[in-house]
């Protein structure tokens, strides 16, 4: 079984597992208001675009249980209180945005007092999760006939159950094809310099039991060179039209091995995740995070005081490199014409 | 001026850098006694393989101090003694083997009682000292025209003056074109896992005054695909007859990219590292290293527990990726006949 990263406790609260504790620990928080889901967020003790959104608008119901007993206005006016302390947590991340303007949405169509439109904003935040959880599934089912017996998989970063309502994206079609009881086994990228390949991606599958091995980032070259790859799955945070897309830093680099050593490349995403206002991948900002990041580990430095650092935290893919695009919808190419 | 690793202190012990230091602080220490450099080594004060031979070497004459009163016979004594301590530090390295032998036929062929031993060995170890010094400068003059003003280097790991007793092999072309008063830029990939690239690399180029470029090894596709790089220069632990050579592992993975975005690509080594009794790269025993070093990062763990992992320290780049192999020689195709 794949872990689940996020659900309603008993008394309403939102439970999550603590990221930032993993591998060291397996933690999980019952988060009672608002206010903690926002910490939770800003601290990434949660992260993964789609589990961002659903953790938001979980929060957002726990913490308005108390103004069940308010007036309409009262309610409304706590919620947009909410909403901006959510929204302001991770102002990048666009399922955040997306799954506050629908909760905001549902209250201000229902009609009547606290009661009323809590239930309706409880309806709605287990309607986004489920979802979510829906759409890695039909990711999952999409992807199966690409991981047959045996089949050696290459990942990169984190795009599992960690990052979802469900059994994630690249890693969807893995969890059922062992749900399947056929053998896999996944090669998993530690992928520097954050290492969620080695702390969330490599902890996930060994708790789902799936077999892995963890390699440095530089040796997935010499591991395709070997014929032990038989296909490579990554995530997406944002693909173009024309189907450029942009991911976690170093997919680039494993799609051009990919390609030279004739080993299929899939991009797994939601098909949400497609962006046709884009036309190709130039248009895709990169973020380009702190050099500490790389010059220090575990709070000793690592490089010499004051190095310049180049830390783009993405990287865009070229779309001719991509073999297929796995989505909720099926295996797609490009040019992709509405979400 | 590139940092120099190793000397004589004035009272004749051996001055080295203490490479685990790096980069917070940097730290040389006189080691006076055969012991405390093969310990030295051992722990990997001192590391890269042309430095580690010439460490044994001095570290003979350092020890043998206070015999130069003594009877031949008990001179040669302890000095088999020392050869037998300091050539079992680190038994896979060549240069070190290589480097006890010649100190140890030096004394054979030599008459007399301990004065004349020991001068004729103090004399030696300089003289494996200074060869190895002109050989990286060889290699920095025949690279010199690789590096022209303006050009944009990416290297990896380290093959530079803390891996050998002058200016380095794949750097030396670096350092020169630097006195040379030319603009250099390097990108420095951090190496993982054991970062020598951050740790020493950046240190030593920070150290010269020459501009680099922390990146992680991930994001080297993404910067060949910018136009950043001009050319690859990389070292070599074993090169065989017909040109495949072996290095720190994500060598090939820079070579597969660097051919793939025409930046050319130079492997740069004493002629001395090319071994004429392997046919090709099929030959080299390749050292799979302890998982620790992926698992865990200064201590903690960043994996989850008992996870597989496939640490290979090297790998093998075929000839057909290499420009040129460049060597205290000359700029070199394969095949090689004799080193």
């Amino acid at each position: 079984m794949s872990v689940q990263a996020i659900a309603w406790s008993p008394s309403g609260a939102v439970r999550i597992v603590d990221q930032r504790a993993l591998p060291e620990a397996f933690l999980t928080r019952d988060l009672e208001s608002a206010e903690a889901v926002a910490d939770a967020i800003r601290t990434m003790q949660v992260r993964g675009a789609p589990l961002i959104g659903i953790a938001a608008a979980m929060g957002l119901v726990a913490g308005l249980r108390s103004e069940r007993v308010a007036q309409r206005e009262a309610f409304l006016a706590s919620l947009t209180r909410l909403v901006g302390l959510l929204g302001a947590t991770r102002p990048t991340a666009a399922n955040l945005r997306w799954a506050l303007d629908r909760m905001a949405r549902a209250a201000a169509e229902t009609p009547g007092d606290g009661q009323a439109l809590w239930d309706r904003l409880q309806a709605e935040a287990s309607a986004i999760w489920e979802e979510d959880r829906a759409m890695c599934r039909r990711i999952g089912e999409h992807g199966l006939p690409l991981v047959p017996e045996g089949a050696k998989v290459l990942t990169h970063c984190n795009a599992g159950a960690l990052a979802t309502g469900g059994i994630g994206t690249a890693l969807a079609p893995v969890y059922l094809a062992h749900e399947a009881g056929r053998k896999v086994h996944v090669f998993v990228g530690e992928t520097r310099p954050v290492l969620q390949g080695a702390r969330l991606t490599a902890w996930e599958l060994a708790h789902a039991g799936i077999p892995c091995t963890l390699i440095a980032d530089a040796a997935a070259g010499s591991l395709m060179r070997g014929a032990k790859v038989d296909l490579v799955l990554v995530g997406a945070d944002r693909i173009a039209a024309n189907g450029d897309f942009a991911n976690k830093i170093g997919t680039y680099a494993l799609a051009v091995l990919a390609r030279h050593h004739n080993v299929p490349f899939y991009c797994a995403a939601p098909s949400s995740s497609i962006d046709v206002t884009l036309a190709d991948g130039e248009g895709i900002p990169i973020e380009e995070r702190a050099p500490e990041e790389l010059t220090t580990v575990a709070g000793r430095p690592v490089a010499p005081q004051g190095v310049a650092v180049l830390n783009p935290a993405f990287d865009v893919t070229p779309a001719r490199y991509v073999t297929r695009f796995l989505t909720d919808r099926g295996l797609l190419e490009p040019p992709f014409r509405s979400a």
